[in-house]
């Protein structure tokens, strides 16, 4: 993957900025939908009327659309921004979004709240969601300031089952061969410690001039 | 986890079907508005008054609700249900819901369609993405006619891009040592694999009786 790959957008910085916070303020009604319609135990005859009336809203929606995913857009800054992405896409709402925090000496580190959106086992995150978050987390981590990046392999070690609420990730990088990024990670709530991982992430052999993805 | 930690729930079979169908089909609505959300290109001030809208449906679906995640229930058969899972909920629009077939020989598979909000780099399903899919798919395997299991360890190597699109997934158990349970599981695409992945899980030491749940 290089910047070839991504969407060329050169639209000014403010209305980047002002689609941003319209489009996220609404994925996050989204996701309030999202958890409303696991839990609502309303009659079957209004959730009915309730699905012709948001029907409506994705007619709406669709009026005017991309024709396919969201890709990855950049600028000429290069800026990149990722709004459709399943972990950290603002637009997405199966995307908590996870918001990663770079700290000095290159810890990466995200606090989320997980609800029943995320539910495996009762009151638990899914494992898979685990790992899922893992992912990019640590995707991010080796690649910040050495460019695109993919998972080559990733081992997520489930030392007791992880409950739905506040919880944190933190990743580091532990070393490097070639080519190869080696990353650990957890994720903790507040008793500590509920799931490592450890991954190997490879830069491709021929690199592009390339704003940072993921 | 035993059945203790399931909801019974007596609702006669008929009824459950029924409900299964309506907030079935309100979950499949709320995933065409998530695709549609990270894909519209509508004006700001038309999505502005959208979620307005949306945020009214909200409103009206938590006017009756369960207090905290759905949670896994289960009637005296036992048959036990997860409408909120995020992998195969059919209530959570997380879920793309995959949908889990059993074969003759234990090979379990699911065929899945994944579309935007998927989607990790361009064009492409999230490797966090394949890892929560094949984590779920492989509990299952692992745990079919042995009663609750956990994930022990995880281990994704991905050999290439998963496009988005059809996807098929398969896992099957490898061996037994104890109270582990090893299986192995694919991601392929129309061309052929792109993701593999290993598995560890673990019956609990003591089990209670208790209907299939992961």
């Amino acid at each position: 993957m290089t910047i070839d790959d991504f969407i060329q957008d050169d639209t000014p910085a403010d209305e980047v900025d002002r689609r941003a916070a319209v489009l996220g303020s609404l994925a996050d009604t989204v996701r309030d939908l999202v958890d409303a319609t696991i839990r609502t135990t309303v009659p079957n005859e209004q959730l009915l009327s309730a699905q012709a009336d948001l029907a409506d809203l994705v007619t709406l929606l669709r009026a005017n659309q991309l024709p396919g995913p969201a890709s990855i857009r950049h600028n000429s800054a290069p800026t990149s921004w990722s709004w459709g992405n399943a972990v950290i896409g603002l637009a997405n709402a199966i995307a908590p979004p996870l918001r990663l925090i770079r700290n000095p000496g290159g810890v990466f580190h995200a606090e989320v709240h997980l609800g029943a959106a995320y539910e495996g086992p009762p009151g638990l995150v899914h494992g898979g969601v685990s790992a899922m978050l893992l992912d990019h987390l640590m995707g991010e981590t080796a690649s910040a300031s050495r460019g695109t990046i993919f998972t080559g392999t990733l081992t997520t070690r489930y030392r007791r089952g992880t409950p739905l609420g506040p919880l944190r990730l933190e990743a580091r990088i532990t070393h490097e061969e070639g080519r190869k990024v080696f990353v650990a990670a957890t994720i903790s709530d507040p008793e500590g410690v509920t799931v490592e991982a450890d991954g190997v992430f490879i830069r491709p052999a021929s690199e592009a001039i390339q704003p940072e993805a993921h």
